[in-house]
């Protein structure tokens, strides 16, 4: 951490800040320069975060060095880490699509939905059970029942499940279903949702908050990761900005901005960026082209009637279409899908 | 709603749009221009947000014309809301500072910091419980035990309490302390959250979120309203943008906007929109001459000592000096504070 | 166009806006729902958009049907805008890499940049003349002699240029060396210099404004195709959002919005977009495989002593090593590059 | 400026990187930590500018310490720029109102907006001779017909003129009649523009750019400097942020940091910010509260005729009654209007 004096600090400024730093068990290195004095704190930086250094008399700027998260850092771990579920990898080289409906509407429609994605080349299946919709009045997901008809279309098409907890207090029955625990973007820093799903044993797909940097993203994964489980999935799913064409704007860098500073797969989801069907499959293009590991597809058998996100869902027969063309591409890039 | 139909749509497009909202018991009004028809699509437009339009065929977009919410608009309510807690009213004219630290770090420094914000004007304590942190390694704070320490120096001033609630799991202990709860800016969209401080009787401070629109946030205060609290105070507290001179980009503009638009009242944080202590007070003061229903401002007895947000933390006196000036401008404005 | 009139809105009102409606020679459709009267102003939308409406008495809100540009849109021309200049085509199926130095920094080095970047498949090559920089301290170019020395790389190499116009006055310097005309991000919305090149028969690569939304980019475009001038290539660099671990976010999505709206053809800048050196091949890749007609690359000789944007430009065997594998990107994706 | 290395980072990569300082004329200051080590560069930072070494072996980040501006920045000079032109002075205590409509429409037009704005308490004139216009089918002002009729109104009144420059052809009609030369939101990094402005002796008023950074303004404003010409003054008009319910997003917070970081005077422009004719005032209010130097209001004798801007422009009886509502806030912020 370094910290940069304001030009009329004055000596005694200077000890103060080096005392409280040695109090804290901290070396200072001092350097001073023609405009300004700046002091090095060494140490750890966990320690020197929890004093509002800002507030020093005479302190100009306070300047972090190093990254916040430690778990889930490439330093920290060098070698990819891989998701495996009922036998499906991802991460590390495996590349694999998550597909289903953005909600579970009955049994026969989430067989339906399975039994179609999994024809086209999708290993994973997603579907939700608990819906956090903007609006109260809207359809709220079917709830456990959801997760039954999900079970039995994983137990009949051998696809692991992928579902969203909202609520700390559903996460025994979403885990008794789920494969995978999806944290939506809404949730990313609810801390204690994070907390809770840090000590299961499940896999997490934490999707990126609407206005998330990349640092506090990863921070959200460090709280999972400190928890004790590192099984974590990074999914973009575009950012809140200025352009209105797009429901989100899809934030293609962070796949090699992510894939350097952590271990952790990423994968995308085109759908709930782009907002509207026309653009899923050129994004879903680009994003196996610059590295993800992965994508998140919403499909409806008939999205027409879909009870939530028809606008963006692709029916069955424009989905193996995109298969069909992501094929080639990743032959292409040296990669596999499935 | 307004749908617009693509210039190459047929006739048999605009029929079976008009069927299916007759179907949902709604009137079509078509109305062909020289280079679109549009279709009005008359009655309850949840209703109408329920079907997919913009996948059917012909359809190149869909405008609502309606505001979401209604329970919290000024069209379904007139009059402002009065927010009244322990005989201190907020709102319909009423100015009120709520101020106080962070988080509650011990029992002589909540009463501290109430006796002196007391004696410079604030009318109503704030202090955190439990704290949202972004790293899992930061101080999380003393839970229960803070809510006592906050109780007692409530008995102690006779100021009411406002205090986080961030798991449904704590909302019978929050409620057993607190006077208002508040709902953080990073659980805006934790509808869960939301739906069960909407089924308790204390009033709602509901936090903005970092890039919430002004819509998304007011549906967020229609969530808690629909389950039959209505008494929600709007908190503006900074939205994200690219500045980086400011922690948040703190939107004076949506306290007219929100006024014009809600019956609820709207206080402002300037401490964690700017996240630095200079920009407390004029920002303080822009608010409450925008028209502001009221502050919330942290105050620490040392802020150099502060667990956190020591940066934005106001000294007790600075407060002082602050309430001191703001008080002539309430003047002017024909407002009274406290 | 849309006009949404007040619940309280009257019969005078609503005659009124019909009466300046019809004064201006468009008709007024009429359509009274539950909660809002409207009005569908039906003609030549450009005429309605002279007419403050919004001030009208009794009006709520006016909601605009069309988009505001027509000669640039695909409703208007159906085909795909080629480029073509010294017998090297760009769009409609032809993708090109434009590849150099951010500046010409003599004649030998602006050579060697030619020669290196040719070899490794680029068909156009870029440098700059004028540089607009952020401080006034920074170099600024080196004018009318880098024209020159760009001249003499592209009689060497065969190769066009791109080369970037700054101020009106330089347009006869500019047009006497440059194949195509570069509008940098910064003068998107200098309208003056959009009508000069306007008005020559060069193209113009037009950048996207670090602001600008996708219909203002296209309303540029429209500045220039209105003076008679319509070859003209969008160029996507990134746009300014919160997220800092990139110096801009790279839209990706705008690739696919642009070839739907118009028929002009969109290159991708990833070396500004991202400012990292790291991230210019995965951005490339990821360009390509969602459609774009061309990619814009900044290569130095020697980038560690680059006099602008060393940070981010490709050493020349970088800058092979990521054409070889764009190649059999484009062969899956059917394309072939230059 | 601070040079943190990586942690793989070797002896030999410091030792390059402290020999290119020193070949430079600056002096390296080393400090190893306990997971990085970091070199301070002490010297001129414009030099330092100028080695990419972002770029050089075993680099992970670069951190300049001071402000890239000089000229315009507090530290150079202590006390408050005072704005004088025609016996009006802005800046330094001297809170002005400048007001008028968004383009001079006719002779009658702006004497008529000129000798209301003037009784109502404003002291400067503002109108557009040259309109900077999204559209190119949009109105584009009356040129210099337009600055005829200012001179007039300016005679008539006593009120000097502010109008914009937006081509350095037009410099000299413009110098001829206006006191105050305006750079346009979209101009703000028109860097020619800015050094032609620079080299007059006329005031300028430089608007922050859309989505530009305080820190990206103030360089602006340095470029005008650094040609000899520091009478400036900052406009803040709003910037471009998710948030649709205005047009812009008012950065009230710019206000108190501009006021710390440079002794230019700054003033507000409530009426492009928001957009709407409503959100005028109370904006107007927040930003003397807040600390500006003053106001610029669009203001039109007839909105609803107006050739640009009507839905936000106050026709003069909002105007008068604004001016009235302001006076006695001004008071008791201790400061006199006009």
């Amino acid at each position: 951490m370094i910290i940069v004096l304001k030009p009329e600090s004055t000596e005694q400024d200077v000890n103060n800040i080096v005392e409280r730093l040695q109090h804290a068990g901290l070396r200072a290195h001092i350097s001073k320069g023609e405009e300004r004095t700046i002091i090095g704190a060494i140490g750890d930086e966990r320690v020197l975060k929890e004093i509002p250094l800002e507030v020093f008399h005479g302190v100009e700027q306070v300047i972090p060095i190093l990254n916040p998260y430690k778990l889930v850092s490439r330093e920290f771990q060098k070698n990819d880490t891989v998701i495996e579920t009922k036998g499906v990898r991802l991460g590390g080289g495996h590349f694999q699509v998550i597909a289903g409906p953005c909600s579970v509407e009955g049994q026969g429609m989430i067989l339906e939905a399975a039994t179609k994605v999994k024809a086209a080349g999708a290993r994973l299946l997603r579907g939700g059970a608990f819906k956090p919709r903007t609006s109260p009045y809207d359809f709220q997901g079917h709830g456990e029942d959801a997760l039954k008809f999900l079970a039995q279309a994983s137990a009949e098409t051998g696809m692991p499940i992928v579902t969203e907890l909202m609520d700390p207090r559903d996460i025994e029955v979403v885990c008794k279903y789920a494969d995978i625990i999806q944290i939506g973007t809404r949730n990313m820093q609810n801390f204690r949702l994070l907390t809770e799903v840090g000590k299961t044993s499940k896999p997490v797909l934490l999707k990126r908050g609407l206005s998330a940097s990349i640092k506090e993203w990863l921070m959200a994964a460090e709280y999972i990761a400190s928890e004790g489980n590192r099984q974590i999935i990074l999914c973009e799913r575009g950012i809140r900005t200025f352009e209105t064409a797009t429901r989100n704007t899809l934030d293609i860098s962070a796949i090699p901005i992510v894939k350097k500073q952590t271990h952790l797969p990423i994968v995308v989801d085109p759908s709930h960026a782009a907002g509207k069907r026309h653009l899923v499959t050129p994004l879903a293009k680009a994003a196996l082209a610059a590295g993800a590991d992965g994508l998140m597809i919403e499909v409806h058998p008939t999205p027409e009637t879909a009870l939530c996100d028809g606008a963006q869902s692709l029916p069955p027969e424009d989905f193996a279409k995109m298969m069909a063309e992501l094929a080639p591409l990743a032959a292409a890039l040296g990669t596999q899908i499935g």
